[in-house]
């Protein structure tokens, strides 16, 4: 069975510094709530994860289907709770798609194989709140 | 309804590159599937946004409290599935606390009440896969 080890030493009031498959990774909290603001905050981490899971399965998926983009932008909107924990309650995935005659079908069979399949993260995030998303062409 | 937007574009085969709370992230893919391995994978970034979450939480109550650290390192532990979409089946976290005389109940209380109630990140994740936790006083 595969496992994943993460460590993190605390920096600061509230920062975190790790290292991640060699990359230095930062988060830290904002001034308001008494951290120093020299990473990014940990929360909004979980939607560039799935951004880059999905994404990935996508590029791959398009590149075997011979499918050449000229650019592959994805949105990712999230709604939060107003209570603690404040966890997302809703979050929507949007790709934008940009290159020459593009096959519809093919993009969306690699979105919908991403999403309902591959995608590690979005397979856990969508445990705790529904994931919809959109395939637009530019 | 507070509503968390975040944006990355393709660059190169797989990796995905973003901005988050002003600060640049590129994640990329192993070159085994096709990557160039210029960030970190994204599935780990989900136990990365755990341990700052929840380091936050902790690190923010104690100093409230008036405990002094020398210092905190946080330790997180994943399983995952061996079938896609390779979800994480079981987490644990480990948080190890240095400093003198370091009240054990307070430790306990930072930790349990973060765990349980504050840290967002936590709450999301043990939708999907139960999170187990220990305190270690160094």
């Amino acid at each position: 069975m595969a496992i994943k080890k993460v460590k993190a030493d605390l920096v600061g009031n509230m920062g975190f510094e790790m290292e991640l498959d060699g990359f230095p990774l930062l988060m830290d909290a904002s001034k308001e709530v008494g951290g120093e603001e020299r990473g990014p905050r940990p929360k909004a981490l979980l939607l560039s994860a799935l951004i880059g899971c999905t994404g990935m399965d996508v590029a791959s998926m398009l590149n075997k289907m011979q499918v050449e983009l000229d650019g592959l932008t994805i949105e990712v909107e999230a709604e939060e709770a107003e209570e603690h924990p404040r966890v997302y309650t809703k979050i929507h995935v949007i790709y934008r798609f940009r290159g020459d005659n593009l096959p519809e079908d093919k993009l969306n069979r690699a979105v919908t194989l991403s999403q309902e399949q591959y995608c590690s993260v979005s397979a856990i995030l969508k445990k705790a709140a529904p994931i919809t998303y959109e395939v637009v062409i530019e």
